[in-house]
């Protein structure tokens, strides 16, 4: 994952996730490393770059379109994991759905 | 910049620079921090956030319109760091314009 993502040409979308964690793990590396697993098998995914540094993590998560983001947002475990991400894991978070209009890259 | 930026309510828009380093600094570090200063003064500009972790660096930067990023992309200095990045510092590197049509959070 340590690659950007090999994405097609525009337009798809993208949804950014900012957070900041709580202290502690409480089982958040193993369930992330779940969903990232999950997420790559729905319908639509088209990739996932993620950083976190200095207690701030950004996870993009690359889509065809915003019926595929929808069927992941309602995924019965990412559910559940959102759930324990509000009860447990997160401080603060913002996620933006946002349609890429244009990209461009160097190699 | 370690918090989620503070953006107002969509829409808006979002540059996903998503990058691999090449080895060692070369005044990346100073250049990097001079863009960050720079482009916050910009007209348009909203926010940054800005993660590396494994070499993967993930840099979000919000503006009010294309007009705005536009404005940036040319901006005389950030023109000069562009060249140095692809000459320099980055190995690969992913640009993507987007527009952001929703977004939720939680505190």
């Amino acid at each position: 994952m340590s690659h950007p993502a090999n994405t097609p040409r525009p337009p798809y979308y993208a949804v950014i996730f900012t957070s900041l964690r709580t202290e502690g793990d409480k089982g958040y590396g193993d369930m992330a490393d779940l969903m990232v697993a999950l997420a790559s098998k729905q319908p639509g995914f088209l990739g996932l770059e993620s950083a976190r540094e200095d207690g701030l993590g950004i996870t993009v998560s690359y889509w065809e379109s915003l019926e595929a983001i929808k069927a992941w947002k309602d995924h019965v475990d990412h559910r559940e994991a959102q759930a324990k991400g509000r009860s447990d894991w997160y401080r603060k978070y913002v996620t933006r759905i946002c349609k890429v209009e244009r990209d461009y890259s160097f190699e």
